[in-house]
């Protein structure tokens, strides 16, 4: 687990290009490069929009690394959440 | 990156076996086995039950998947900061 969360740190280097904020434009395309399947819509502009503006609790236009968890924890607990729900159907089959 | 999301819902999966919670000890198990590194403490039963009733906000003496899920967000975080202290470091030199 400890290389997952390494994955992650170096994600957001990665996609920030070593500054400390995603900017609008780098933060679609850490989206769409590395959340495509995980995530709805990760090609769509629009929606990646908004769920940056929900992220951005600061209002800066910009997802700090803090704001960047946050993501990287709901689309976990949701991946969970689905993966419990599988389970569930399988086991009443 | 969706990788490193699966591992940690399945790593939690191993440790509570199956079950939604993480009791004290598969919490203990999950610490030493999955976080020796980036945990200072990991091996030590008390500092990691104090880290426990941190997490435990619903005191019910478990670790649900979104308790757990704050404390990789935690650890994320430190490890992130550990990374951009480093970098300076090395700029400085």
């Amino acid at each position: 687990m400890e290389d997952a969360i390494k994955k992650i740190v170096t994600t957001f280097l990665q996609s920030s290009r070593g500054k400390e904020n995603l900017d609008s434009k780098s933060f679609q395309k850490m989206v769409s490069s590395n959340l495509g399947t995980i995530m709805e819509n990760a090609q769509d502009k629009e929606a990646v929009d908004k769920v940056m503006g929900d992220l951005d609790s600061n209002n800066d236009g910009e997802v700090d690394f803090t704001e960047f968890i946050i993501l990287v924890g709901a689309l976990t607990v949701a991946c969970n959440d689905f993966f419990l729900e599988y389970n569930e159907k399988q086991e009443k089959k």
